[in-house]
């Protein structure tokens, strides 16, 4: 058998349910199959810069498919924004004789990953992001989860604002893409969908709101944390003033509530889910897709095909060039919100 | 066969899951075992008040064990306060023949139960309070939910504040009790649990943050909405106003979560659990304590007991005078946050 | 608005969670946007031969969208094996001037639906099996549920196999497609999957369980019902005879249990998880993907698109021919199996 | 402050959801507070016997507390039924110079335990049943847990029931105590409870079973794996002979659904749930008792009260001797079982 590779891994931006099953895939098949040596990166990029190691052995990656989170820690550091930070990286991997990096992260972390590749370092990526906003593959892991983790709770919430007669506001993850709003309020059955893509009309929100209530049922509105009303973000603004001086953005979901509350006369309360979405157990569908990822990122690496990283596409997985993860941000197209809007109210 | 009573039931204040157990289990018993009829009042005192109601026959309680909320509808109307209230009450019994009236509710509604019974409307109380902050009684059903809820929660959030390398803080429910926040906060491993029968020391939790840091953990801090730091509350008084102008009260999770930040110059993050707590189908524990608390209830009617309410005494259900319930608030003896207390940092 | 049509809508076969998710997407786009009257048959083909019907209205289809089965309920029952069936069926659909069909159902309740078009009954298939073997489409509803409480209990094993260092061997569906097996072992770390698409050596089932023990830890064999050993399925075959005198098949899960222990001397436990994989509230993404279908099956009808299903193909839902549903039946290919293969030990 | 003790910590017996919160409460509020070390003992009394270690610091017994299972492993070793075994326990506790031991485990480990208190080995018992059977407390974690589990299959069966017009058996853990059949079975709404404690008339059953089919609705029969038709064990017995040559004994649920199916005439299925039962995360409910009986052993040891275990009264942590542990199973009393009796059917 021939000798393996030496073969470096990181984690960036964002935690991500998956992260670890990518880890333990890349590991195991490296090691069992391939015969290379794995190596953690500590800290995303600042793991090769500062020369933060791990050993990763078959042991490391026992129990850590069902983990949240990465064994490897993250950050959001860019070696390009640090004084010689491409050098020292380039250093680091000639230090641990690295042939090779399999950098998981968004759009962010990608992006180091294909200019590193244009000055020769040899880099095979997997995209990473809860968002599931990367135009280059159908889904990403960690999606599933969040949609998962709001869907239980927008059924909960659903017997209390029954019982109680009330509107619910519920505001998920999302800047820039509407997905998770998107596919956990329809799993949901949520009664209004507000996603950045489409500025909203509160009028039209409180109509359905109202539509609801004269059923005799609860409305329950979905909000993506990036929906902004009809009139901008300005609305948005509070009084309060952050350390900076500057005025602060108040959350969309918490401002939607109190619109509701004021124009229908209906009690509302809004639920704001934050940091759960993306902690904890991911979902089996997670754990398979991030462990698929990471099977054919480390089978890219020992063929040799950089600058690629793997993507989802129907039932398979494929390579694409690392510029396509970054080209373009993958957004909810009109369709698929009209698709939806048919069963509001 | 002797006759049966045409019992009334009604279920006042905030939902708890567990409700629709009692209404199960008091319709399933007192149809078949007792030969009673069972009349619904909708939302809660407002439902004899203004002749609310709705037949439960055993169709009508078929699928709602493990459905939250509460089929009936709660309100926190109080028929003292509403002009001619107790008449209409009175009226609504007379007419509709009810011979009975178990009242599922909190401190408020067993309070009204109460003052019914002296005035010869006779009621037997089931308590309720998703707060665990009843005297009378080990425990209540829809607690364990919650802090199952905030447990998962925890959970959670765990793995993304180690990926981050940050303190996380979690306010949960609980105004005037800890319960939640101490049940929560054991179960999920909190590094400092907060609740609102002691004020924090603000230094003293940047300690027990730093302990972990220092240990290369990432520390969770569960907090009771109703923790109040040395200083006051005044201290969580924020610039803005309400509709009123009065300035607002900021959440004390949020604030905390800046005031670590800012002193121990660490990343942290706040996440507000909200309703979620409450809503949705109970753990099985609830459901049991449930059932059990409507089995007893029923036959504390038919025995013509009044003036009572059902309490949990270790594995027992026992009968206790309805005025128990209200005459103190079981809030956390300082002996049960000193056991905890020792496994924070 | 042109007045809309009477459309019938039937669930056959086993149940699936994601039944009423279609269902309710049918009928609220059915009656809110195309104006049409939405009438559900009982009992899989049964309904329309025997005039079993009930309403679906919009109050009909609230709250079962997180509800398993199917409120039509279900039946194996083929129209064509009864006498008279197609007739009695026809007779049913004119009697309630049923203008179309949407038989939601496998294999056996679609292959029916082609038959019918070709005798000029309108009817649009939505695809159903929780094995997830239709060729036609990517993904079936109720596969991700299955795999998903499988998922569950392999990770609750895990922890009582490593603690008593036992081999568990714990038997999934899929008789005929190892995908349950497949996707549920890979989500929950499984050392060895057996799929009926490839006969089992157990001496090499056994050198990955010893390899585990070596490595200090404890082995989960995920093993679909239908998977067979080498050297035939009559090694099932047990002592006991059943009610008409047939020797009866062990399952194959227990049988592995007992070869596992006899052959390595280690302990080593069953457990078949049987029906619970198939009930209960279904995951966001089969509700999500049961919605899309329901809603597009409805569009379908609308556009007399008849003889078709709907189906997925990457993130699209696409109409494809029915009998394409019923061509051949989708098992895991060898590259998928061998791409997990490398997992094992 | 005086130097600790040395502790030895050893689980024995069955596996149960929150042993290794026992040992992580154990650990850290004896380092923390008492200044104690704390050593593991492997495999149950095996590792004093052998002298199997390991050590228990802070950071062994971090990400513990959620894990099922127990990170000691277990055994069923029984000291005096080893040759030499308590000189062997008494040589490995004087060679690591332990100054006392905490037996976690069920009547078997703790009847070792009081044992060897009598031969001044000073010892704290921590009990330990998943099937609630030890008189002196009022309940043992993993109780909860096994209950959760058994509920949520019942959820989930349920529907599928209802949408195949089936009956479903489900078998549960308790060989000679039915308080898991009880509870889940009240949790889940079953429709008939059979227990270890009360021989069952299969007529009985059928009657309550066609009760229900009667009334429109699929029943859910919940059997404990212990309970017996009137009739006697020997209606269990099947045709098969295990390798020893014993006819083999027929699980109850199997049978019972095959006897439903032929007097009743209706489908009928059985689920035996098995191990999944006792693996995986503890409840909140389970984390919190296990903790506070770790917390409460710890202190028992450091005041040299031994020959005690631990135990719930209320909501309570008391000493009770060893010897109340193993003096009498705790069964179901049947008015426990009365009182779910009357929501049969």
């Amino acid at each position: 058998m021939p000798a393996g590779m030496r073969v470096g891994v990181l984690t960036g931006g964002g935690d991500c349910p998956g992260l670890n099953a990518v880890i333990r895939a890349v590991t195991r098949k490296g090691i069992s199959v391939h015969r290379h040596e794995i190596l953690g990166f500590r800290s995303g990029w600042l793991g090769p810069v500062e020369g933060l190691t791990t050993p990763l052995t078959l042991d490391a990656v026992e129990e850590i498919l069902n983990r949240g989170g990465t064994i490897l820690g993250s950050s959001r550091t860019n070696p390009y924004k640090i004084d010689d930070g491409i050098a020292k990286l380039k250093a680091t991997l000639a230090e641990h004789r690295v042939d090779a990096l399999i950098a998981i992260g968004g759009e962010d972390t990608l992006g180091v990953a294909e200019q590193l590749t244009h000055e020769g370092v040899p880099v095979v990526g997997v995209p990473k992001t809860i968002d599931n906003d990367l135009d280059a593959t159908d889904y990403t892991f960690g999606f599933d989860t969040a949609v998962h983790i709001a869907t239980e709770a927008i059924d909960r919430l659903r017997t209390t604002a029954e019982s109680h007669h009330r509107a619910l506001v519920v505001e998920v993850m999302g800047r820039h893409a509407g997905w998770i709003a998107l596919h956990s309020g329809l799993a949901g059955g949520a009664n209004v969908i507000l996603v950045p893509e489409k500025q909203f009309s509160v009028d039209q929100v409180c109509d359905w709101v109202q539509q609801r209530f004269e059923r005799q049922y609860a409305p329950i509105i979905v909000v993506a944390e990036g929906a902004i009303p009809e009139g901008g973000k300005e609305l948005l603004l509070t009084g309060e003033r952050d350390a900076f001086g500057h005025v602060r953005l108040g959350g969309v979901g918490t401002w939607l509530a109190e619109e509701i509350s004021r124009r229908t006369g209906k009690e509302s309360r809004a639920v704001v889910l934050g940091h759960v979405q993306r902690g904890g157990t991911p979902t089996a569908y997670d754990r398979v897709l991030a462990t698929r990822f990471g099977l054919h990122a480390i089978d890219a690496v020992t063929e040799g095909d950089f600058g690629k990283m793997v993507a989802l596409r129907g039932t398979d997985i494929v390579r694409v060039p690392l510029h396509e993860a970054t080209a373009s941000l993958k957004t909810v197209p009109l369709e698929r919100y009209a698709e939806a809007e048919v069963l509001f109210g």
